[in-house]
């Protein structure tokens, strides 16, 4: 993900419940879905403690619109029924960035 | 971390190389010493195929103070010698944030 205009970053970190079973199919599908939106630009996630995934969007529209797509709000719902006992996201503009190796 | 007046997020993505076993240490004094830094907020991290490093700051200049910090310089070539393959900082502004549980 090269990138020289400003864009966003949505930092999502979360704290699970004990059972996931049907969680990572879920998050797959997601992935698969946010990648064909428009403005998307990256993913990153890893999952210790708590899970962190970090998406990249060129705009906060793009944002917006992956927040309404009716199949990413079905997940949302499961999310908070079923999957997370807490999470929080925020909406960032990347101001600066670098890079080694 | 509660919060109402706007702040920084830096995101730092890594690959590291095979051998950590000096990291751990490091990583814990860092965490340390960046607490008593002036600004910080707070820090999240996960550690999967890749690790994320999220920490929170009050503005760009606590985040200037704490990347010349003499002990985290010797930290960040210590990164680039020994542990990182590779690695990618953003510095973002957090815009918008919400919660749920």
């Amino acid at each position: 993900m090269q990138n020289t205009e400003s864009y966003y970053a949505v930092i999502f970190t979360s704290k699970q419940q004990e059972d996931d079973s049907s969680y990572q199919k879920m998050a797959e599908q997601m992935e698969t879905l946010a990648k064909q939106q428009s403005g998307y630009m990256g993913i990153e996630s890893a999952k210790e403690t708590i899970g962190i995934t970090v998406s990249y969007w060129k705009s906060l529209d793009a944002i917006k619109n992956w927040k309404e797509n009716s199949a990413h709000l079905f997940a949302q719902e499961k999310g908070k029924t079923d999957w997370y006992t807490w999470y929080k996201v925020r909406i960032c503009k990347v101001e600066r960035e670098y890079e080694f190796g």
